[in-house]
């Protein structure tokens, strides 16, 4: 159901011809009120791809009709040329929106439609090819256009990621989404480009804290590989068709919930990872060093090859405690490993024979007895696969 | 040559038993003076391994009579009997050397010897093995046991490193070193040992001094893959048999040749690597900026597949420059590889095609068109060997 699960939404995801495989490469997700509030948060990346620097500027007025997204090429780094192709790419929709009679009450303009693109940098796209493939996204529409949408902004995803949260309070109202990407937000990597809609009725001022608050724990916490992309969008879209506006707080409840389930599809679909790794890091001095510390031991490539071999290496936790800032003494460090406490108060603790580490799923704990904060960050291990596909992406 | 080019060293290495291989494991650096000053730089990582914590507090007083070394264990976060085993191997030089007769001058002192260990994290030296081997390694010492010492220190090590520089100024002296590893100090990784002698006259105030100009712009710039180790150590000793005093300049110039030629001898030896990459940032506004610049790149795991599948994906490049707070303006920024502007004012430059990149050096110059300074961090490729030898290294 994706994008579509909530009312006052309609998708498509159809195959311009941007993908020289002739795979989907079109998303359009469109709004059809009766509101049309929106919020966005976007790579923290300085180089940013024209669609992002386009749709920032968009989500200044708080409001979206329609989002276009397409895969096959991120334009970024394409100068000014890209960033006229990004702005055409918005008139097309809004023309072809309103051309094709899909909104009675007002219109579609450019200037509330959100772009995002996804691929290799320094491409043009194919404008000769992506602008007829908006009129034939917009003839199939579809309130049940979700599921073709998230298809269609896969790159080298292997599976498209939806999520829906359904709550009855009030009478009932839904957030829905999809994403494509293995990544995070500030930083991240491989592209991430998420879209979430809701049918509850609220202004986008709730919306964007709402968004902000969810994607600090969720996205911003996914970590596959430490590369930030030029290109990560999230948005939400809300179009009030539920009639009913939910408290703030069951309001973001949900949309987090969304978001961390996508961000657990994100990381379990990482490019060539074969773990997912879980890095709890608790008792620390401040949230900010938990994160801190969890991001650090997250981006270790030699822990990463470690965990990739089933090795419960607690040394290179350590090492990568070391290099922050946080508060801790070396000598009350403790890490666990899969639940066998490998390491405790900075030296040999448990027989690390007794970690199991036969699943996909690892879990680091890492105590930092320096105070009572936590903060969870997901990452995958290093392997020779992720090696190969990105050593082959371009080439 | 290594540690015994410049007069008034001797040096050895010895198979202790601390290895199960049964390869070298245990080297001795001698100073027989006529001066003892000496310097260190060590890890920046709080996580410090006992070697590393004593050889700081013996350092404090600018002297040093030895140096004991070794391989097949890091004494990192090994406790409290970790850092009794270290003292007791700095005992146990002392004890044999006097036994010996090695010093017919004043005798050695525990608090003037240095320890440094590498390998395995988290796992007890073999004490019953290693003092035996002190004996060993005392009986053995020689003015010309310099290479036997850097084959010793050897742990993933293909190839053992070893350097000299002769300056005829004044009469003659003579700078030299061995090293092992494949890092960096601040931060490094896979632990780096570095033993630097010197028969010049100097104190240990212009040692350190020439010490750290010196590592600041080679060891410091070599970064293979972004892990900092709990055990880097970099020593300069001083013999002052030349009985020749040089000028600052031109001893630090000297220093900074030998660190700079073992810092190209890691970077060319680092674990799975099978490129060598030059990141040369130019036109930055500080040399803080382009050094933080040149990590960066040299850091991103997707740019180091790219480089390995020889793939000139400057989108990483940029990518990577855009996650710093060095000063620039994305659309200002070009981007060289091997020769071939590749990224012109952010955005498409010169035909990637014309790209080379069948040899081993790969040369990335970053321009970030925003001043005058520059620096170069060299790093290499990632590799499906690189995660095979870190996967496997201690299960």
């Amino acid at each position: 159901m994706s994008v579509t699960a909530a009312k006052g939404f309609t998708a498509a995801g159809i195959a311009a011809g941007i993908k020289e495989n002739g795979n989907p490469d079109l998303a359009l997700v469109v709004n059809d009120g009766p509101r049309r509030a929106a919020a966005g948060v976007f790579t923290s990346n300085r180089v940013k791809a024209a669609p992002v620097l386009w749709s920032e500027q968009v989500l200044k007025g708080g409001e979206l009709t329609a989002v276009v997204l397409n895969s096959g090429g991120a334009n970024a780094c394409t100068g000014p040329k890209g960033f006229q192709d990004t702005h055409a790419t918005a008139e097309k929709v809004a023309a072809s929106l309103n051309a094709a009679g899909h909104d009675e009450t007002g219109g579609h303009a450019p200037g509330h439609v959100a772009v995002c693109s996804t691929g290799l940098i320094g491409v043009l796209l194919p404008m000769d090819r992506l602008l007829p493939g908006v009129d034939k996204a917009v003839a199939q529409l579809s309130p049940h256009g979700g599921e073709k949408a998230a298809i269609a902004i896969k790159t080298t995803d292997t599976v498209h990621k939806t999520s829906v949260v359904t709550s009855e309070s009030g009478g009932g109202w839904t957030v829905g989404g999809m994403a494509k990407g293995a990544g995070m937000l500030a930083p991240g990597l491989a592209t991430m480009l998420v879209v979430l809609t809701t049918d509850a009725d609220l202004d986008s001022e709730v919306l964007d804290r709402a968004l902000r608050a969810a994607t600090a724990v969720t996205f911003d916490r996914v970590d596959s590989d430490g590369c930030m992309s030029t290109n990560d969008t999230v948005l939400l879209l809300a179009s009030g068709a539920s009639g009913i506006t939910p408290g703030y707080a069951e309001f973001a409840e949900a949309v987090t919930r969304v978001c961390d389930d996508l961000g657990q599809q994100l990381i379990r679909d990482a490019e060539g990872a074969s773990k997912d790794i879980k890095v709890e890091v608790v008792n620390a001095a401040s949230e900010q060093d938990a994160v801190e510390v969890g991001r650090s031991i997250a981006r270790n490539n030699l822990l990463k090859c470690a965990i990739h071999g089933e090795d419960p290496n607690w040394g290179r936790v350590l090492s990568a405690i070391g290099t922050t800032r946080a508060a801790f003494e070396p000598d009350r460090l403790s890490v666990a490993i899969n639940g066998v406490w490998v390491c405790k108060d900075g030296s040999v603790g448990e027989d690390r024979e007794l970690v199991d580490m036969r699943y996909r799923e690892v879990h680091i704990v890492a105590d930092l007895a320096a105070g009572t904060e936590t903060a969870t960050i997901w990452t995958n291990d290093l392997t020779a696969d992720y090696v190969h596909e990105n050593s082959a992406y371009s080439s």
